[in-house]
């Protein structure tokens, strides 16, 4: 099944099922007011959200509409945890190759991961609001799955049957802002600020074949102003699975109904499929011609970020985002 | 006044105004269900909230009980963000001293801080579950901060106007792990499991004359097994105030209702007032003797966190916790 949530009902959205086709949907409001309602009773909501999946999937649900994809908030609009990945080892070995270094052999066994705000997620059409175009702002489109509660020092395989629901994140990066921060030693803080979710979440029966080994076996396809920029491919390369990831949070620690984990900017060996972040761009042509030449994003510009299927239909529906400043 | 949520009424809890003395309290159920929720709303729940703890104060507010301040949860027991410092320079400086490293110019005008987790904080009677003694644990005791909304790049002076309640957070760390963390460059995530939070949290308000300048001005009391550990002065020595904390997380982003920021370890230049962390105390031990000669926390170890008033009263209720094994 599909789910998302409407911009009304408070913070927190309404939790709507969508069609498989992301044309309608209807309130699930008879069984849990938001998403994260769900993920919190996920055993008992779970079976009675499919139930009107499947019959919204056949024209029988009571009160279905036509959805406006572009008009949906993050389909958790907040949460209490997001712990990102850097799961594609390619990307981290252009960067350290870009400056003379050595990826450590530790970094091929041990997953490195990052706390991450989840206090707001943009909906998927929402701007990109960012105080200066000098923080050197940038997307990195990404798969994020989202739990419900794991227990502390889970194996990856009892993490993987916590795996309830799959998405695309993009998340916002101000690469100006990185070096001073990662140099004071403490991760990312302004550097890393909101980022939006895709439309829907989908469960991974829903996903089929193409969610295997918990890893998402398609392309991450994406677009600067319009343009074709990147269809690396989300299952190769990918260092840790999603079931390994998630078993690293919860090493010391349960994870909350609602966690979202994210698997790093998808990146692959092979750079004829683009990139799906511009720092890997630039780390591309710094190697190739010594230098930069891609700029990053300026107010105006906009992204693209979307997975479809062999049909080429869209399956979470796309990220489509418009940087702006601050008023 | 003071707030506090019961362990009742599902993942949130439910919120109660608790007396002055902390010796009875009245459920606020009728303004707002939990804290969370008073908090999304907290213009129009404050004064409300505010009249009914001046009712309990007198005496006169209907279905008041006797407190029971141990059975209580966290007064947030998930929350969206959190967002701890490092405030105190002394522990920074001692720290970096005893590796022989100098600590750069730029701290004593950027704060050091970090994002944490956020989606579970343990009531301020819960054990401390750990997988292993081998961890290194250890306590942080700290103060910490509740905002409301916070707008993106809000200035300390406007922060300052956000911060709406100020509580006692232990914020639990694994030493054993923070250096394989940090080596890896993006923070801490395994070394920083849950913290506990003090069984109450206050409006500044009620603080009165010991919260000036955006900072608390008594000591914060620490004791491990029942020894007096420490009693470092929370207001001195501690570099950044919680407006300009609040105002460096807002800088590329608007902070959530219920975001906490907390102030880092207690730690002061006058080591005889004693630590408010093993690192600490082992780092003053490591300059002194060579090497330290406290140990880390183990299962069955017990500390306590307390900040008393003039009088000797506690303000915000006791952190009193065990360290367990897991089961």
């Amino acid at each position: 099944m599909k789910l998302a949530s409407l911009k009304e009902g408070g913070r927190d959205g309404t939790l709507v099922v969508v069609s498989r086709d992301l044309t309608h949907a209807v309130k699930a409001t008879g069984i849990a007011p938001t998403l994260q309602a769900a993920l919190d009773d996920w055993s008992s909501a779970a079976p009675r959200l499919n139930a009107l999946s499947d019959a919204l999937n056949a024209g029988s649900a009571n009160g279905a509409f036509k959805l406006d994809v572009a008009a949906l908030a993050a389909p958790l609009p907040r949460a209490y945890e997001f712990v990102d990945g850097s799961a594609y080892l390619p990307h981290v070995e252009r960067v350290r190759k870009a400056r003379g270094a050595e990826v450590p052999a530790s970094f091929y066994t041990d997953p490195l991961m990052y706390q991450a705000t989840s206090a707001g997620f943009l909906g998927p059409h929402d701007d990109v609001v960012v105080p200066s175009e000098d923080f050197g702002i940038d997307l990195e489109a990404e798969v994020v799955v989202v739990t419900d509660d794991v227990p502390m020092s889970a194996t990856p395989a009892q993490a993987s049957e916590h795996i309830q629901l799959v998405g695309l994140i993009n998340d916002v990066s101000l690469r100006g802002l990185i070096p001073g921060e990662l140099a004071k030693g403490f991760g990312f803080l302004q550097s890393k600020p909101r980022s939006a979710l895709s439309p829907v979440l989908v469960t991974p029966d829903e996903l089929g074949e193409v969610w295997q080994g918990d890893k998402l076996h398609l392309p991450m396809r994406t677009w600067l102003n319009g343009q074709w920029f990147g269809e690396a491919e989300c299952g190769v390369d990918m260092q840790f699975s999603f079931a390994e990831l998630v078993a690293h949070v919860a090493k010391t620690r349960p994870l909350t109904a609602g966690t979202l984990v994210g698997s790093g900017t998808i990146a692959n060996q092979d750079t004829s499929k683009g990139a799906s972040c511009l720092a890997e761009q630039r780390t591309v042509e710094t190697l190739r011609d010594g230098k930069p030449s891609t700029p990053f994003l300026k107010f105006g510009d906009t992204l693209r970020i979307d997975v479809t299927d062999a049909a080429g239909a869209s399956i979470f529906g796309a990220i489509e985002q418009r940087i702006v400043g601050k008023a």
